[in-house]
C-alpha cells in the first residue's frame, strides 16, 4: 500500500464489488467509524497506563486491526464527502499550533482538554 | 501535507514543544480518539441520512476538522506503538476480502454488521 | 429488582465477590460505559431509522442487553464516585428546561444538536 | 425524583412538548447516548486512574451532568422500544453470575475483558 490514495481507491473498489455503497449514508459511515474507535478502546480499558505501552505481540496485532479498521472508515468517509484528509490534518495543525501556544501550554493537560 | 510520515512526523514535533509525551499512553491516545470519532458522530445524530449526504459548506467544514482530529490521534498512536498504518490497512483489506466473498454477501447489510 | 439502589448493591456484591474494584477507577469505568454505548450503536448502524424502530425480537432482545450493560457500569460509576443518579437526572431535567424553553426549540433539532 | 419510571415520565413529556419525538428514532437514540458518553469519558482522559478517583468540585459536577445525560437518553430509549431497563439488568446479572463464576475468575482482568 503505498499511500492514502491508493488505500481510498482500493477501498471504493472493494464496497462497489459488494454494493455496500448503499449502506454508505455519511451518518451510517461516521457510527461505523465510532464503533470501531471504541472496539480500540476495548482493548485498553483494563490495562494500566503503563500496560498499555508494553504490549505484547498478540495484543499489537489487534491493536493493529482496529486500527485499520479506524482507518478504513475514516477514508472511506472522507471519499464519500469529496475531503481531503491531509488537506484537513495540515489546516488543523495550523489551527492547533495557534490554539495552543507551545510556550503557554507547555506540559498542562488541562489547557488541551477540550482538543 | 505530503503524506502520512509528514503527518506523523510534524504531529510528534507538535507533542515534543508542548511536553505533551507524558500524557500520551496507548490507552490514553484511544481515549482521545474514541472522544473526536463521538464528536464526528455528534455532527450527524440527528440529520436523516439523505441530508447527511447534502451537508452544506459550514457543515462540511466542521465534519473536516472532526475526520483531522480522529487522523492525528490515529497517526499519534500508531507512531506512539510503531504499527505502520498502510501496512495494517492493506492487511485488513486482505483478510476482510477472504471474510467477505463478493459473490456471497453482495448487497447485504447483515452478513457485514459486526465488521 | 426492585429499583437502582438494589442494582447497585447487586453490582457492588457481584464486583466484590470477584475482586475486581482493583480494575474499577473512574476512568476505566467511563471507558467501559462507551464501549458498551458503541455495542448498542453498532447494533444500529446499517440500519434505517424506519428499520430501528421495527426490531425482531433478536434485535429487541440484543439491545435489551447492550442497555442493561451501559446501565451496569452507569450505576457502578455513580456508585464509585457517589453520585446520585435520579438526583443528577431532576437537575439536568431542571436546566434543561431553561436552557432549551419549549416555546422557542418546537421541532427544531438544530437548537439542541450541541445537547 | 422518585424513580427510572417518574424519569421516563417526565422525560417523555419534555419530549412532547418540544416536538422532539420526530428526530428520537432508536438508531439516533443509540447515537446520542454514545455521545454523551464519550462526553464523559473527555472528562477521565488525561487523568491518572489515581487521578480520576480524587475528583475536585468542580471535575464531580461535570461527571454528575454527563451522568445524568447518559442516563436520559438510555430512559428514553428504553422507552421507546418498551423495554424494561431494571428487569433487562436483573437477567444480565443473572447471565454474567453463570459466565464469570466468582470463584474461577477472581481478579483476573483478562477474563472479563469482554465483557
Amino acid at each position: 500500500m503505498r499511500d492514502l490514495e491508493e488505500l481510498k481507491a482500493r477501498v471504493r473498489e472493494f464496497v462497489a464489488e459488494r454494493d455496500w455503497d448503499r449502506f454508505h449514508s455519511p451518518k451510517n459511515l461516521a457510527m461505523a467509524l465510532s464503533v470501531e474507535a471504541s472496539e480500540l478502546v476495548e482493548l485498553f480499558q483494563w490495562l494500566t497506563e503503563e500496560e498499555s505501552a508494553k504490549l505484547d505481540d498478540v495484543q499489537r496485532g489487534r491493536v493493529s486491526e482496529e486500527l485499520a479498521d479506524v482507518l478504513w472508515f475514516l477514508v472511506r468517509l472522507s471519499d464519500r464527502l469529496d475531503i481531503d484528509l491531509l488537506q484537513a490534518a495540515a489546516r488543523k495543525l495550523a489551527a492547533n499550533a495557534q490554539k495552543y501556544p507551545a510556550d503557554q501550554v507547555r506540559g498542562q493537560a488541562k489547557k488541551y482538554s477540550d482538543y
